[in-house]
């Protein structure tokens, strides 16, 4: 079906752990991330021959300021679980690097050590295209990591725009770094991120244990105004810790164990991820409706003087929706919203 | 343009006040409200032939539990605003109306002194369909009466499910009446629906003043966390009130009347209504998209097999995009995201 050239990358993707396989990883992720429409053929091609991993893996959201600590908490967290004989994939969405060129999320450097790691495999972010493109970009290496054997895949974001929810939204549990500072909490419920935590870390609480406990304690306060996103089966945990401490990061382990094992055993986990592709396809298909209308030519030529007119209030929404979508091919007069 | 019997309804909603103009604007917009597909063609013409009316009115949405005295305010303001020859139109967006088939915010019967003042048009909720359908539909009517001459219109809701965010979209001020009690203060904050407020109104501060000014202070530290959705030009205001005391409820007018003013000096008020058209027309055309996407026949032949195999895993969530979409003839080849 592939490609050879093709074809030889997904054998080494799917080969044994080593050098080859981490090459071939990274390769077909640079492919995956491209916006070519060649390249996305032969992605599409690449995707659909990858089988699901024998073993599913386990995916982790983490996110949390700049400053907070999320590499040394990543770092230390991913070091731990090769320790226990896993392998670990760290793979970013950093909306920031598309648009600075820069990235907040800092590039290869950092992670030294986890990122020499034989049983390691750390990506940056995408940094082509919008939220949407690398949001996507993301998921699909997600898949590929998996089916190369990473049990364990680390997915790292950055408190800025919308990709807390983005990377809430490809994960199994969602993990929020948290600096021992009430303003920056205040902040994190302002901005709604909070739904989306299953579990809180106020990290950095070596320098200052009282500040952390009082973060710790404000934050269950706020927890109470928002509805976990797991429902009634998990109730969002918080704890303090300092990601420089073994033993504190490897509690933080364990509360997320007890959360996947208790996701596992009332199905929530597998229904999690059943939902996210639901609604990840739903939202491919509308984005693709939208472009494609956006680019016909007749909306095109008519988009300017009817976006006018309606702003001007001579052209009904309604109708000038309707007159629209006609335009494209699309008969909508029996939408009724 | 339009054929004679629907040229004599327009003539009639654009004739002089009186009673045969307000049965055509109750006739008008039934014809809107109605789903069928002749009708909605007729509406379409009738709403083209609609011109913009000379003076714009100003619209005004109103939100609260049932109970806070939604329908009490809005019948002492009416009243009040028709004392210095303002004419009065009220409509509602009631979502339980099409759910259940009764209404939350009840029928004609409320506001028993405002119905009947030749000066005031008041018009339940439309029970058809989704609340999109009920949102288009009172969009809809209120062109019909800002139309008619009615220079303030009050747009009523109930503070369940999405139907404040509709209003907050199609109003010029977005006032939230309250209860005076902290437990519906975090209810609202929970909901998001404070982040849509210009005014925040502790109604029935009658029954126990003390506990009102306390709802006042929770509510204005409350109103920190959230963006003001008038931006930097207004902070949103927080008033204690009883609907039952004619003067409270002129002082909150008073505050409307500044918030208007001052939003109309900065230009806010023209920027707001345009962004709300420009909106609108985006998520009607995005709509008739996802509607006519999901009624296609190709694609209902192969949407339960696809999803199954994207849920399974067995099929990239990009690749089963791409099929869809061009199995409904739309080219996603190019689309990034």
């Amino acid at each position: 079906m592939l490609p050879p050239g093709d074809q030889e990358l997904l054998d080494a993707v799917l080969a044994a752990p080593g050098e080859r396989q981490r090459r071939a990883v990274a390769k077909a992720i640079t492919l995956l991330e491209s916006t070519r429409a060649d390249h996305r053929q032969r992605a599409d091609a690449f995707l659909t021959e990858l089988a699901e991993p024998a073993r599913p893996a386990f995916r982790i959201g983490v996110s949390g300021v700049p400053g907070v600590g999320k590499s040394t908490f990543i770092e230390t967290l991913g070091l731990q679980l090769i320790g226990t004989g896993e392998r670990v994939a760290v793979l970013a969405v950093d909306p920031s690097s598309s648009v600075s060129g820069g990235s907040i999320l800092g590039d290869k450097t950092r992670m030294e050590r986890l990122s020499v790691d034989a049983a390691a495999f750390v990506r940056p972010s995408p940094s082509s295209g919008t939220l949407g493109g690398v949001a996507t970009a993301t998921r699909e290496a997600i898949r590929v990591v998996e089916a190369a054997g990473y049990g364990v895949v680390v997915v790292e974001t950055v408190g800025v725009g919308q990709s807390e929810a983005a990377v809430a939204a490809m994960t199994d549990v969602f993990v929020l770094l948290q600096l021992p500072n009430a303003g920056d909490d205040l902040q994190a419920i302002k901005k709604g991120v909070m739904e989306l935590a299953d579990l809180v870390v106020v990290n950095k609480a070596d320098l200052d244990a009282d500040a952390a406990a009082r973060a710790v304690g404000q934050i269950q306060s706020a927890l109470h105004l928002v509805a976990g996103r797991a429902g009634d089966a998990w109730t969002p945990k918080v704890m303090a810790t300092s990601a420089l401490v073994a033993d504190q990061v490897a509690a933080v382990w364990q509360v997320v164990a007890t959360f996947r094992a208790a996701q596992e055993a009332n199905g929530a986990f597998a229904e999690r991820r059943r939902g996210q592709s639901r609604a990840w396809l739903w939202e491919r298909i509308d984005n693709g409706l939208r472009h494609s209308f956006r680019a016909h030519p007749q909306v095109r030529a008519q988009l300017a003087e009817t976006l006018a007119a309606v702003e001007a209030g001579r052209l009904p929404v309604s109708v000038a929706a309707r007159r629209l979508l006609a335009s494209a091919g699309v008969d909508a007069a029996r939408i009724a919203d």
